[in-house]
């Protein structure tokens, strides 16, 4: 969308030739790096680069694809970096469908999908289509697989192939055309709209809009809620806070619920036990795996362990480094707003603000940096859990970012603030240091400002959600623009410069296709994780702190519709295509989910009892030493026993309900054991009918001849309990028998009747 | 063993012949009880009963089994009831091995089994015999299964069938000597001694003793530390309640890690999926299931939840009822022993123990009662579900009567004594009235008596498991001795009487095993959820209050091997033969197990905070007043967290152990996985050979073949995309172009450095 000469998909029919094949019909092209060509020798990096290349060449050639090789990035300096573009297609359909066959009967196997697949000449059957995601998975997996698994063992960016930059697949513009007008001219997605984008982009971008969905449905009742709330009950509501905690509950067991029943509605339920192994996973040594005698790679899980208990001062550091700058920035915030009366307090005022802007983000990006190294320390066997450790790892570091400035407002600066602020007197220290004359600094009388906390949690409910969307959407496409912008004016300049390579000239009817993935290339590749980090974050806002401001639920509602359409814009324009993985929930998120519902319960507990002005011993009022602390214990440990109580309730009454993906489940377990029973019950009416027929009634009938022959002789050559069963010769005796028995019964109560009439 | 006659194997054989089938090869013996004939009416209960049991052995001799009748209990007098036993033995092999198969598919459908079973005929296979248990289950159920599943449809006791008192399988006289044999000699039953039992009576009743034996062995720990702590720490340690507190998260996880281990060893994981209709359910209407187009019978959820909300009032009654019981027992107990010192004290001191010996067990038994009819109001579908509810309440119950004595003295008694004692005045003006002269009478002074909750502890860990255990295997023992006794001394008066009916002789090789089969019939049913209710109970007064007398483990340790042996006598000696169901778990007994070790952090961190002689704010020493609340409960709600992070850890690592039945499971998954795939790379292969030979290769070939021709014509019959593809011919070329660019690089790098040079 950011492209305007795209943006027509006619327009490309007419240069392109076809709108069928608008890509060309590829399916991955590959961004071959070539280092800067500094010495000419042999040995050089370029030289390696091409002994690779060719290598690429054949290894992808046996393995099954066509290809074809473009120039890329010309080096616009001879010490800038080039880049060839090598553009991959499964070459033959039947490759494609035993690739596809394989891989159902492994979901099958696992227990991913119901039913066996159909054989592989059926694949293409309507009720089983081969989606774009399936078919750009598959051949994903054929490029990385290792070799002796059938694929070309291509890890990109790892070792002998650190010169592939990146493997990505091409947007399908017309798609993302209509996908963008679509959405952006409705209010609610529904189940069709995201079926699309797990077509197009696989199960795991398509769970977090279906998160980012369900949330924002979700959200209708705290705007709605809160915004009642805020006309009539102002803020520090205990009515607010428990609803506001019911409804987390309800919200994350429902959607624990709906992620199951959209996995089943996807055919990948369970598909978090087909694991992806991890290119870069280091093993030790190469061991037997006991159970299934295949060679396994092993790392030693007490080393792990060892290297995964690093998390702990890395928490620590974190804690550390981000909290010292939080609470320095938030001391000298302080300190200038609300007791400084020098000079320069106007100018003065924004330092706080200028340094969390210079340091916040250098810190948090030296972290991530540390955390992902930290991950990779770790040396993880699979993807997943990779994943996961990260994901935890940026969890904390994103929690104390965003949440601790609050945290200190209202557990530390309102309540201990009078204790507290006359250590401030460092500042002043320091400053009249920078100031003349001994005499001391206006300074006025310091009063707790309880507004502060309101006003903090608006700033990060409010401004920084559109902070946010500005960094997100708009500063990577400016960025985008002024890089292209520098480029020109760099290739005007360097044009009469004897070392710049000209690549040969693109044909005609191939230049805008290589136009576009050129600029494809250059992309960025598109993390869900940070998205769903964002959410994470801001659900947090709204369990631990709305209770401060309850309109909060109404920003973000605003904030969601835009931000599903903002990160729409960015899959489609801001990056390349992502690889369509699959999954089956939104993964370690869930548990930070569950984690902040649960902090919030006690949070929102913690904060009315201390804030609210009808309660009793508040704050802002006030001293902290007036509140007995058993009663804010009891309030808190209360809130936190109710939230517990209820999950528990709502998770017993959610796991009863029923839902369209459970019911499809069972139709096809139904359908399968109906079969498979049908199948058994028609081979037993043939093994009967091909004359084995030894029912119960021929057998007694077969013991009862043999009995009479027996009787003659008296029956002595059998034992007794073969005779015991001979005593009665078919049902019917027995019944005589039986009956017998009980005439006697019934003659002895005859006999009892008469002789009470005597 | 109880039964000193039968005891002797070797006995048994030499009557009735052959030690191979002491029990004349019978599967389930039906008890049918036959009413008094108190009128010889042709439509009384007697013409009742025979209609009946004509159509019960009809039904049973067309499912397929073999009958015999013989006579029961004989009316002793004309009123009393009398009974038939009709002896059953599935007649052919074949109909077991077809249910045994199909009821195998069955399983491998549920995903009970991994590899589907071999077909019929190789049933007795080594691998996977036919173990009694199977044979008996499934037999049962071809007695109880609807006619249109192809059972006989006799449900025992319900409508029809009242007269069917006990449907009962034979003991195995020679197994259970065995088994009493060799448990009484040792003191660790492995897993070899739990597959005997679940061969022998099912994985139901194997769970109990492998609960009991997990169980038993975690004891060692508590028992050894308890004596230390005993003797080093003392009572109320903080030390020993945070270590027990561990032990029983250990326990607890280790428990559920082993459950499912065992669960798999048995080869019964996940069958709590397949559930046993309940024949007492009662339907509203017949709907049609919309997944599998079934007719099902359908009972309203909301009348059934509506039923369900019965249980708070429920509850509300045992809490008064028994609450009330038990307060008023304390109240007059304390008054005596500590207040009153007025005449007959010395007698007066029994009192209270001899009102709770009166009504507890009413109450209980009358609540129990209620408790049953509740739960079949509620109507479940099926028997787990009912089972579930029930043991709900029974667990409600005795969490009452067990726990809430010492409840009372632990969290009233001693901290507000000193405030209620005066309340007891109201005993004191009772007594006064049944005295002569207004003179008060005399009383002493009162103090708290701070031994007393620990006499009580004791009391509950150590007389009350003796107790028990008289009231569980002595008396039922002794009650039948003397009815037995009581039976004779009747049949020797009413020799003379006319009523009386004599059944006809037995035939003189039956008599010993008839005998055999008359005194199982009279015997009660074996119902494990009593046996799990008392540890569970148990394991709570270890959780929550082992730290007033940490000597509770040792007694429990040696209670607990006592316990095993004497529930193995129950089963063999004192129970009928138990049917032996499946189970995957100990059922809803886990999750009262994982309540009171929470509970048990809660309550152990306020008693030790609360008891703890070398703290601060003791109780029994200062009033209760003098305790900071804010710091009892920052200890309790600390306890408590701790706990709930303690078990996060251990659940984290246990799900990493690996386990041996884990291990099969593995195994055979894997197996099955390649045994399928590679069966699938042989039909790649067999079809690639049968000619359909497309592979990249060809294609490429083919592709490159018809471009010889097209390059003639100059490509133009084909669209961009097609000649896109086509302008590299084959992997060689596309290195060449590749290398080509690289060149132009290579040399731009080669004119840079002459430039520097020059």
């Amino acid at each position: 969308m950011a492209d305007s000469r795209d943006s027509s998909p006619e327009g490309l029919v007419s240069t392109s030739g076809g709108s069928k094949y608008p890509n060309f019909e590829v399916d991955y092209v590959i961004n071959y790096h070539l280092p800067p060509p500094t010495t000419p020798s042999p040995s050089g990096p370029l030289a390696e680069a091409e002994a690779s290349f060719t290598q690429l060449i054949t290894l992808l050639s046996k393995t099954g694809f066509a290809l074809e090789v473009r120039p890329g990035r010309a080096p616009l300096t001879p010490t800038s970096p080039s880049s060839l573009l090598i553009f991959l297609r499964i070459a033959s359909p039947s490759l494609l469908e035993k690739q596809i066959y394989r891989y159902r009967v492994q979901d099958w196997l696992y227990g991913v999908r119901t039913a066996a697949p159909g054989p592989p000449n059926s694949l293409s059957a309507p009720q089983e289509p081969i989606t774009d995601a399936e078919r750009l998975r598959l051949a994903y997996l054929l490029i990385t697989k290792p070799v002796n698994e059938g694929g070309a063992g291509i890890t990109p960016g790892i070792g002998q192939w650190r010169f592939v930059k990146a493997v990505f697949p091409l947007h399908d513009r017309k798609f993302n055309k209509e996908w963008i007008t679509s959405w952006s001219t409705k209010y609610i997605l529904d189940d069709s709209d995201l079926l699309k984008i797990r077509n197009q982009f696989g199960e795991k971008v398509a769970f977090y809009f279906a998160f980012l969905q369900s949330y924002f449905q979700f959200l209708l009742f705290p705007a709605l809620f809160g915004s009642a709330a805020w006309l009539i009950l102002g803020g520090f509501s205990w009515v607010y806070a428990v609803v506001n905690c019911l409804w987390g509950v309800v919200f994350f067991e429902h959607w624990k619920m709906k992620e199951v029943d959209l996995a089943v509605q996807w055919g990948v339920r369970g598909v978090g036990k087909i694991q992806l192994p991890r290119p870069q996973f280091k093993f030790e040594r190469e061991g037997v795996d006991e159970v299934t005698g295949e060679i396994v790679k092993v790392y030693s899980p007490y080393k792990r362990l060892a290297r995964q208990l690093l998390q702990v001062p890395f928490a620590g550091a974190c804690v550390c480094v981000l909290g010292g700058l939080i609470l320095g920035c938030f001391s000298i915030e302080i300190f200038i707003t609300e007791v400084y009366m020098g000079p320069f307090k106007q100018y003065l005022t924004f330092l706080p603000t200028v340094l969390l802007t210079i340091f916040m983000p250098t810190f948090t990006t030296l972290l991530t940096k540390l955390a992902e190294r930290l991950t990779e320390l770790e040396n993880y066997e699979t993807v997943d859990a990779h994943q996961a450790s990260f994901v935890q790892k940026i969890f904390v570091l994103n929690f104390i970012t965003s949440y601790l400035g609050i945290f200190l407002t209202a557990f530390v600066y309102v309540p201990f603030g009078k204790i507290l602020v006359p250590y401030l007197d460092v500042f002043q220290l320091t400053a009249q240091k920078f100031t003349a004359e001994g005499k001391p600094l206006p300074t006025k009388e310091w009063v707790i400002n309880p507004d502060r906390l309101r006003k903090q949690v608006i700033y990060f409910t409010v401004t920084a959600q559109i902070v946010n969307f500005a960094t997100e959407v708009v500063v990577p496409y400016a960025k985008r623009r002024i890089f292209r912008t520098v480029e020109k004016v760099q290739t005007e300049i360097k044009k009469g410069d004897q070392a710049r390579v000209e690549w040969p000239k693109d044909a005609e009817e191939e230049e805008r296709f290589l136009k576009r993935v050129r600029e494809e290339a250059e992309l960025g590749e598109y993390d869900v994780t940070i998205d769903y980090r964002e959410m994470v974050i801001q659900f947090g806002y709204l369990s631990l702190f709305s209770v401060v401001w309850p309109l909060t639920g109404c920003s973000f509602l605003v904030n969601n519709w835009v931000e599903a359409r903002s990160d729409a814009v960015k899959i489609a324009a801001n990056s390349q295509r992502p690889i369509p993985w699959r999954a089956d929930s939104i993964g370690p998120w869930l548990d930070a989910l569950g984690f902040l519902s649960w902090l919030g319960s006690v949070v929102s507990a913690a904060l009315v009892y201390l804030f609210n002005k009808s309660g009793g011993g508040q704050l802002g009022v006030g001293s902290v030493w007036d509140i007995p602390g058993w009663a804010l214990l009891l309030a808190v440990m209360g809130s936190e026993h109710v939230y517990l109580v209820v999950q528990m309730v709502v998770r017993g009454v959610i796991r009863r309900l029923d839902s369209p993906g459970l019911r499809k489940e069972r139709a096809e377990r139904f359908a399968m054991r109906r079969e498979l029973l049908e199948r058994m019950v028609e081979e037993e009416v043939v093994s009967e009918e091909a004359g084995e027929k030894v029912g119960w009634e021929g057998q007694r009938e077969g013991i009862s001849r043999e009995v009479l022959e027996e009787e003659a002789r008296g029956l002595s050559g059998l034992g007794p309990e073969k005779r015991f069963w001979l005593r009665q010769r078919g049902a019917g005796e027995s019944v005589e028998v039986g009956r017998g028995l009980i005439q006697l019964v019934s003659l002895a109560g005859g006999n009892n009747s008469t002789v009470k009439r005597q």
